[in-house]
């Protein structure tokens, strides 16, 4: 008889910080029944994306299973762990667990594709289970940027594994549930086979400190400006849209909020209960009405987005608002890295308007929603399991956080997305690799990140793009000369002459030379006309385009 | 009759940290005789150049008034204040002052484009003076992260302008000349009109610390290390390089240069003397065959380049030389703002092959070559000028560098590029707005930044391209249907149609419902087809297409 086994696959999240999906599964191999914990997005960018809208992991091995799939899992309703369930939910098609806020956000998200509110359904809080398969599955409360982040507790035959999803421990998170050492305690106290562990802070090397330490400061900040103060943070972070708005409330000023998910996190906040006596707001129409002194936005885009209101504010004008000299903005947030070029532009648009900008870097203004190392090494030993595995970071994160386990004597592994453990073991095995990758979002369409079209769109960027078009006639002679259109080229090369009229030339000579042996098979009067427009385009201008030629033959 | 005055009007520069380009001019207005100091290029990225090889300043303005130049003078070797001498110097047509080693840069600069070495002028240091029309031009030693760098001090019979260059107050450099506050206060004894002053790092609150500092903590990490050391660096610092190289030597480590900057930069050092004692070098043929424990790599690419060395070990092999579990990475260097995901890039790259990646992040391994705002303070003090204008920064440094000025009382402005200063009267007064940009060079050619070719080449990566081929008969009937070519667009949209298919059926329905109107007239085909197709596609996938229309008419 063949043993049944307890499996871990990261199909997102792991070698990576963003889009996250990890597979549980226990039973025999290739028979597990399994679940699914979490499934996020992550952001394109121009470099390695351009034109993609969102970028969602490759789940082709878990369709293929899905009649082994019991359930969804959401952890928090952070993008990066919610954000593609509208786009998932109907090639799964099973039923999504969530507590009530982030139900409520994944709800939003499932309306936009036409899906009804009970495909989500929302459950309680530990001691509260789910039981999925052979998982019994319930939602342990712990600190981080968004209300309910939870971690899950995931009992199986053979043993319990604690998944903690993104955390920090904060005994005084000022929205949401505390961290509880004594809940946490009881979890780990029968045992636990496997931690499945945050790594985004690894690298920080002092504890974490609470949200609530950023009340006096901030309140400082705003009671001491002048002008508008404007302030940004994540829009989820609502304990932090709550101590900016106190604070503003505090100094005199009337809260606005600008930027759709500003609206919808605290929307959503206020109808689950998590968020109370939160300050009257006003509109924009009303904002502009009254002096700068009794006013404070407080604004989607901490990193820099192009159309969030903190960008149109700094190009501008946003809902009628307009910043000047003597007011502030306030980021109440750090820059993800890679983002750095947005925030800066941003800080540089303001500084021309005479708006003073102020960010974290005195460490006032922000703090992190995610454990720092020693409060990761405080986790390992509150749950003390058998074997530690790193997840939510880069390969850099997930490398130094198994040596951080091992220097404990824990077992640790770096498992990146793809690799199957076995966790039945007194330390992790991988099973199996299996192929996992990206899928864009590309307009409306779900496209594999290696199809080449984005490739292609980065290769015109790059090279620009050259058309020549041919006519052949019955007897397949040319029709009159060759054309070429060129998109995103130099209009002139060497001596000034005309791209096209040189590449026309040179085209024209090349059919004028060319045999019927080329004339009648397009691909190798393809090839030719190509190689001919690389060739002249390169020593006009030095570049090599790209090249589509079309032949028309009217016989 | 007309006063005479003395002008400032940055080119490059002023709002930018990259393409340096300052015109000082002294003479009656619009008769000015003009002086340029430097001239550099900053670096292109995939937001918002994509397929762009370098980022020159646009010199229009000074090309239309070259007869009134007299000459250009360089600060300092870094790319971006001598980056663009080959581009130029033959529209500008004037020599080139510099000082020995920046000259052997420049020097090399200009062989690449056929210019001969007499091109470059090399001058001593203050108190040596070039007479330039009306001024007298004399280059000021100070410490900055490469040699020989150097302040200009500019005499005009309106009084002294002192320009920094980029500068650090070190007095212990290693390589190159010391800050000499001795010198300094003799140059500004008799009384200095403006300082035209770095701005980089005036965000930074504590003093600099010397080059000096870094030794012993680089020697203890060299010598603790027990795989194969490699290090990285800004390749012109050539007192890190030593440092770095002699830490290896101590180490009992053969020392090996990789990267094509690497080895000019040691090359152009030792040949004008400014390097001495510096370790014997091996090739990496002999690196490949020695125990690991005794090589120590130097490497181009702190900054993540794709091409750079560190970039290619990264990835795999460089020069035969591959790393592995137990070497060492150090970056002894700051990743600029920008520059984050490229270097990030490398370290997990790094990880992966199991090599302990070292940043400088505890401050261990990296000072800037930049005055820190307490620096900039003692600068304005000692150099006490009527006026400070700051320069080398974004708009933001520019402001806050004038605050700090005028908070010790001293007249300060906020000079962007094209904004031309009158610094003749007490306090610097804005004279005229000149029209300022960047140039490209787009392969071999110089392009506008406003010409349209790389927004062209952006709207394709970002939407894709779509190229739609029409003809007409002697009777402007279409002959057969239209047909289509897509690059960078998903192949299938609603429904799993070819994407092609759909567009050909409806621009084939929009051919047929064409009347004679739109037929005959080929801007009003091309528009009608130009909708058909976006309209069609947005349909399908959800995006708009860039379109090229072709139309051939038989007639």
């Amino acid at each position: 008889m063949v043993a049944q086994r307890a499996i871990y696959l990261p199909l997102g999240g792991a070698g990576e910080i963003g889009m996250n999906a990890y597979v549980y599964g226990y039973g025999k191999p290739d028979q597990e029944r399994l679940i699914l914990v979490d499934l996020g997005v992550t952001f394109p960018d121009m470099d390695g994306t351009p034109g993609v809208n969102l970028i969602l992991p490759d789940i082709t091995w878990l369709k293929e299973r899905r009649d082994r799939l019991e359930a969804i899992f959401i952890t928090h309703a952070h993008e990066d762990h919610v954000g593609a369930v509208g786009h998932f939910y109907e090639q799964l098609g099973v039923p999504i667990y969530a507590r009530a806020f982030t139900s409520n956000i994944a709800r939003r998200k499932l309306e936009e594709y036409g899906i009804g509110a009970d495909a989500v359904k929302t459950v309680g809080a530990w001691p509260e289970k789910v039981k999925a398969g052979p998982f019994e599955v319930s939602f342990l409360p712990i600190s981080h940027s968004i209300p309910e982040s939870s971690a899950l507790v995931l009992d199986c035959p053979d043993g319990r594994i604690v998944h903690t999803g993104d955390f920090k421990l904060d005994q005084t998170p000022l929205v949401g549930e505390a961290y509880d050492p004594a809940l946490w305690a009881e979890v780990a106290k029968p045992g636990v086979k496997a931690l499945v562990c945050d790594s985004t802070n690894v690298f920080s090397p002092h504890a974490g400190r609470s949200e609530a330490t950023l009340g006096p400061d901030i309140e400082k900040l705003v009671s001491d400006a002048t002008g508008m103060v404007v302030a940004t943070t994540f829009a989820s972070n609502v304990a932090r849209v709550k101590t900016l708005a106190e604070a503003g409330d505090r100094a005199g000023r009337s809260i606005c909020l600008l930027g759709r998910a500003m609206r919808r996190m605290i929307e959503a906040s206020i109808e689950t209960g998590v968020l109370t006596n939160f300050p009257n707001v006003i509109g924009p129409e009303d904002a502009v009405q009254m002096p700068r002194e009794n006013v404070m936005l407080l604004v989607t885009g901490s990193q820099g987005e192009r159309r969030a209101a903190s960008a149109q504010l700094a190009r501008g004008k946003y809902n009628g608002l307009v910043l000047k000299e003597g007011d502030t903005f306030l980021f109440s947030s750090k820059t993800i890295p890679g983002n750095e070029r947005g925030v800066i532009r941003i800080i540089n648009q303001f500084s021309e308007l005479g708006v003073d900008v102020i960010d974290d870097s005195n460490g006032l203004y922000h703090v992190s929603g995610h454990a720092n190392r020693p409060d990761l090494a405080a986790m390992h030993d509150i749950v003390n399991p058998q074997m530690v595995i790193p997840m939510h970071g880069e390969h850099r994160h997930l490398r130094e956080h198994a040596k951080l386990a091992e220097s404990k004597g824990r077992a640790g592994i770096v498992a990146v997305n793809g690799m199957m453990l076995n966790l039945s073991g007194n330390a992790p095995t991988v099973a199996e690799y299996v192929e996992t990758g990206r899928t864009y979002l590309d307009g409306s369409v779900q496209i594999g990140a290696m199809d080449g079209v984005v490739r292609d769109r980065i290769r015109m960027a790059l090279n620009g793009h050259v058309i020549v078009t041919v006519i052949l006639d019955e007897e397949d002679e040319p029709l009159g000369d060759p054309w070429c259109d060129v998109m995103g080229l130099p209009a002139q090369g060497r001596g000034n002459a005309p791209l096209v009229d040189v590449l026309e030339a040179d085209l024209s000579q090349f059919l004028g030379r060319a045999g019927a042996k080329t004339l009648t098979d397009d691909s190798k009067l393809e090839e030719g006309l190509r190689r001919t427009a690389r060739q002249t385009t390169n020593d006009e201008i030095g570049k090599k385009p790209e090249v589509t030629v079309i032949v028309s033959r009217l016989g």
